[in-house]
């Protein structure tokens, strides 16, 4: 169903929950970007050819090669995820109704916004440097953040009425999106949370949808070997 | 211009930012919430009477009295704001371009998404109990926050060329709120950033419109005198 296209080169890193979120949804909109990984782990965001492309160092950033448009990058994945949303109307990752936007939009911002900046290289780079941080302080603070905003996910999903199958209704919005993005960084890092049996019954129906599966940062260019 | 309406009801604290850009959106629209304060110095966040209002025991809080409306709250700023702009699309406070909406979201998200959460009370509590911070350390972690996003803002609006009397053009949208909402919050913990010309001509062109003086942290129900 995944059309190739010219349309999209999208700048990324197999590791981060940012760019997986736009993956997932150029996928759920059967739209391929042509994908190109900048390694993070060798710093190549902030490599002068990078630069060039987006001044700002930061991945994910989308080129629109759309007749017409200006190459300044797309960047922040919420706003890429409203801009798909957006210029590829069908299958509809947010519901019809303002309310039922305003909650996918929330239960989104609550783990995309609240949560997963707390976690990022460049806090881990200051904790570490000048928060006197070793390893186990920045496990703890990374299971910390992720548990309280995993938590209060699960405690909107199971006392709000929208949730069905998926985080709002039977079918995958941006917050289903967000969700995974914080799942499948917690596996890449080896982190549980305990008590989310509603999050976790929602990833499990997302994992048996092939957008999400493409999508996982273990199947990217340059990701290592399950091994290492 | 405002229109009292017995619609909205809006749980709110005088200094957060998240609460200001959702004044700030309300004020622009012409539509006056009733606002509640919910006094965070005195945890009333965790009182059992604002708990049955949002059992999340977060601010901002917004109740739609609207007929055939759930009581559930609208949380999160950012979709917030995006249900304002979609429930009062008079005055847009996104551009009418796919890509120029693009560009407001994402300078939205780098303040309200990527810097403003790292400064947030839970996370001062964190680093103070179990981060050794003491009151200098904490100062000095929430100026590099606010100078690292600022200047990557700052670059964003010398470069792009969407920039005009305001960060998108010459009417106020979504990414002016967040600036705002950024800047004012500054001045209440008195911490300045230098080099961000463009930054603060835009603040001081907000600054001439009443949607953003009558939001000010200060001029708000429970904010303590000037002296203090």
């Amino acid at each position: 169903m995944t059309v190739e296209t010219a349309r999209f080169e999208l700048f990324s890193f197999w590791r981060t929950s940012a760019t997986y979120r736009v993956r997932v949804a150029f996928n759920l909109k059967g739209v391929a970007p042509r994908e190109h990984n900048v390694d993070l782990d060798a710093a190549e965001q902030r490599s002068a050819a990078f630069l060039k492309i987006n001044p700002m160092g930061a991945i994910p950033a989308l080129i629109d090669h759309a007749e017409g448009q200006s190459r300044e990058p797309l960047t922040q994945s919420l706003a890429m995820l409203e801009f798909l949303e957006e210029t590829y109307p069908q299958p509809p990752l947010l519901p019809a109704d303002a309310h039922g936007r305003a909650r996918v939009r929330s239960l989104a911002c609550l783990l995309a916004a609240d949560t997963h900046p707390l976690i990022v290289p460049r806090v881990k780079k200051y904790l570490m440097s000048k928060g006197g941080f070793d390893d186990a302080a920045w496990r703890d603070w990374q299971t910390h953040w992720f548990t309280l905003g995993l938590h209060a996910f699960e405690q909107r999903l199971v006392s709000e009425s929208g949730t069905g199958r998926f985080c709002h209704g039977d079918t995958p919005t941006l917050a289903d999106i967000c969700l995974a993005s914080i799942l499948v960084v917690m596996r890449v890092f080896k982190i549980e949370v305990a008590d989310i049996p509603t999050a976790k019954r929602i990833m499990a129906n997302c994992e048996q949808l092939d957008a999400f599966i493409k999508a996982e940062p273990r199947r990217q260019a340059g990701a290592p070997s399950e091994a290492s």
